[in-house]
């Protein structure tokens, strides 16, 4: 066959931008329609202002308002979203950028924060466009002392913003924060339970924070805060040798301004000292004296893998983490539940651990007995991740795997008709998400191992739990057993004797209780 | 609270490149670990050679060579990766974005193709690169006669292709299709189950394919095609009005060389005449002689709205789909499956659908007996969606949940302990898939409805086949009881009557059985 007889085919190509991908993919980023676009939409702008507080170190104070503004004839309506915090706000420069442009924001640092992905809030701005035409208000203040408002749509084509109006003014009563308001189209009714139940579980792993939300029926959901303590802010952290690859070792050593290789790996890498640093670098086969300029690819990619294999790095410090705490998750579970004072509840937290260089923390919460949902076919999952709920696509994650494929619950003498509450959270400084949406969590074997011992651990206080319990049920039926006959043979005892007054019989059936 | 008392914190602000992006974060596009990454690169470079042979009309002829090029010491193993085909090739020109730019591509159509997001290829010899650093070598002929050839690197922080190399020469024999070769590093021992899987079920639903896959250890994996005969190419197709969104009418508007709307809504949309066109704009309220550059932001809004209510558009037209037909499905299915001639096998292919504007068509099969593997805890599900299989992830599929939710299966005389095959496949102008690395898809209404149909139609079937078998069975029995006694009887009744020989049994036990 020659050639030249081959219809040559035309095929257009062409080059589309970052907010033209997510906008024809808006699927794949949890705007897949009226309902879950509502949702995901609350759902980004609270955890970018839980982010934005924990930065400012400030318990959060958060407003969302979502009123109805038109009914569309197709069954969804149309509804302005505004959400207000009392966050470290966005400087004046970065705004039109943060809230109209895909993949620019602050979150790009190996650090625990709610957003990973710097695609969520301008998302959910350009859901709003799309549907709506209309552009957004940014209003924002990082010091109290000036605000700046902007209106702002997005050139989707060209990932860019296009600022329609700007204004400064100075702050009443030293207000910072930051405000978002747009429209969107939504369908409420569908998405309300979703959304109520979202923001019920943020409250409950993030109880230092006041959330207010004003639904478009006009009715108040309030969370309010157990306590003003604010956690521990999380850290950013440099990353660790185990979890470095080729592009990121290139990289650092572009820009680095070290002149040898020693100073290189003490200075950039995260808890790596002189000692530790010689023995690598010797264990790699590069001279601690080499200029890192000089490093060759084959030599980046030697230098990779030896870090992989080297084993006396120290693991990732977790002191860069936020994790929520035994204490406050409980505290948190109990409130939300409205737990009953006899109910089973214990949280623990594991030992750091790490994968691929990325410290992480699990920690879990049972809850059993009264005031427990029940729920059929199963256990009640709750799954949190950096802080927020996770509520989609359960099945998919590591969390409900370990639930319900690793775990034999009969060990634990539980049945799953039993009313049971299983918390599990994750936090790092890298949550490994599968999904853009932020919906669950990958089994990464480190992580499914850390959720597994944890679960177990309480597990094991359950049936201890629950074996009491057994037995406190047979003890009061032995008990019921005696306090009935017990008196009757008493009053016949005390007849056959001739005694007018029976003996005492309670101090007898309190020895004979073996519980309290 | 003064705004003077606030610190002002400092956070960083940045943009990144998608590459970057995506580079970042590749657990959301199927590159989590060395096994997981092995068998998405084969996917989506054979995914992409399979849609380059169908816009060439040709029968798709692939290669696919996995080397093992050395051990690494952390247990996995860097590996050369080939993949040849004879589809349309990438002109020269096109040669550096499409394989070394993220969101370059040949995809960004209205069309069915089985790559989507423009994304797969890119990813891959991504991965490659970070975790081997080396080049990627692409050979490439469009027309039979030049064949040119580089060697790139991708600049991940720019998004951008490096040329290292090109050479251009003439081809021969007339070769005409592509060949990508990189390395990458990955975990053949715990992935060759998952990518063998996944080229046997490609084969399944593509029977005019050769694949011809060597694997590390020297085996050879060959699917040889069971037709020669191509199905009909998909076709690019305009936008239905149903579909439509705000930001897309205005690109149209902006770009449109119509001077007034009638000629505009004709020209620009699927199935749209001049007749209907007018009954539209009427009914949107616009007038048809309004020039479209003089549309306002808040005409469009009601445009849009109108063209999704207006009832009297005629449904898109899935002539530009390209399913699999239920006869090719059969051959497949029985050919890949070795299935026993008495088995049970129906295909079935529904009426053209739509969702959003984009039609689609829904597929089944169903299979059952001997050949069809059994599963512990339910049937086996095969999952496609334009002619690629879908693996992962199953739980979280649109078809699972017809599968295992929606249909009560004791009304089809199935029980979950039968040997039962259950292949789903959609085919759609876009598929909603739910994450960048297509594992599984949304369950949008008008795609469960249609999934549900296509599978109560062949399970209807199915029970009639299983009723008939238990008849069968019964019949078996009872002629089993006359074939015993029957013999004995005629020669008791020979002997007694003193005639040699006995009457002939066979006559009759034909005419009491009631089956062949």
């Amino acid at each position: 066959m020659g050639g030249n007889e081959l219809t040559v085919v035309e095929q257009r190509y062409e080059a589309v931008s970052p907010a033209d991908f997510f906008y024809r993919n808006r699927d794949i980023a949890g705007f897949s329609n009226p309902v879950r676009a509502l949702y995901s939409a609350v759902r980004e702008l609270v955890e970018n202002s839980l982010d934005a507080c924990e930065v400012a170190r400030t318990p959060p104070d958060i407003y969302i308002t979502l009123t109805e503004v038109e009914k569309t004839e197709t069954g969804s309506s149309i509804y302005r979203i505004r959400v207000e915090d009392n966050g470290c706000g966005v400087p004046e420069e970065h705004i039109p950028s943060c809230f109209g442009r895909v993949f620019f924001g602050s979150k790009y640092t190996l650090k625990q924060t709610r957003g990973t992905f710097g695609l969520g809030g301008t998302m959910a701005i350009l859901y709003g466009q799309i549907t709506t035409h209309k552009p957004v208000r940014v209003v924002s203040s990082t010091d109290g002392v000036n605000v700046h408002a902007f209106e702002l749509m997005i050139d989707i084509q060209n990932n860019r913003p296009i600022i329609l109006k700007k204004t400064s003014t100075k702050s009443r009563g030293g207000w910072r924060g930051t405000i978002v308001e747009f429209h969107l189209e939504g369908e409420y009714g569908r998405a309300a339970s979703r959304i109520v139940e979202y923001l019920r579980q943020t409250a409950m792993v993030n109880p230092h924070a006041n959330i207010v939300f004003i639904d478009p029926r006009g009715r108040l959901y309030l969370f309010e805060r157990a306590t003003t303590k604010v956690p521990r802010p999380p850290k950013e952290v440099k990353p660790h040798p185990h979890g470095v690859d080729v592009e990121t070792m290139r990289r650092m050593i572009a820009t680095t301004k070290c002149d040898n290789m020693l100073d290189f790996i003490v200075n950039h890498f995260h808890r790596v000292g002189k000692a530790t640093a010689k023995k690598f670098l010797k264990f790699a086969g590069i001279s601690p004296r080499k200029n890192p300029k000089k490093m060759t690819p084959d030599d980046i990619v030697k230098l990779v893998r030896a870090a992989r294999m080297f084993n006396d790095f120290l693991r990732p410090d977790a002191s860069c983490l936020s994790p929520i705490g035994a204490k406050l998750l409980e505290i948190g579970v109990r409130k939300e539940l409205k737990l009953g004072p006899d109910a089973f509840l214990m949280a623990h937290q594991r030992k750091p651990s790490a994968y691929s260089g990325y410290p992480f923390i699990v920690e879990v919460a049972i809850a059993y007995g009264k005031g427990v949902p029940k729920r059929e076919g199963g256990f009640t999952l709750y799954r949190f991740a950096n802080k927020i709920p996770l509520l989609y696509d359960e099945a998919s994650d590591v969390s409900w795997k370990v639930v319900n494929k690793v775990i034999n619950w009969s060990t634990y003498k539980v049945t799953q008709d039993m009313p049971i509450l299983i918390v599990t959270h994750i936090c790092s400084t890298k949550i490994p998400y599968k999904t853009v949406g932020k919906e669950f969590v990958a089994d990464r074997p480190e992580i499914e191992h850390e959720i597994e011992q944890a679960i177990r651990y309480v597990a094991r206080h359950l049936r201890l739990y629950i074996s009491r319990q057994r037995r406190m049920e047979r003890e009061k039926r032995r008990l019921g057993v005696y306090s009935k006959y017990l008196p009757r043979i008493a009053r016949y005892a005390a007849h056959l004797a001739g005694v007018p007054k029976p003996p005492d019989v309670e101090k007898l059936l309190r020895e004979v209780a073996r519980f309290e």
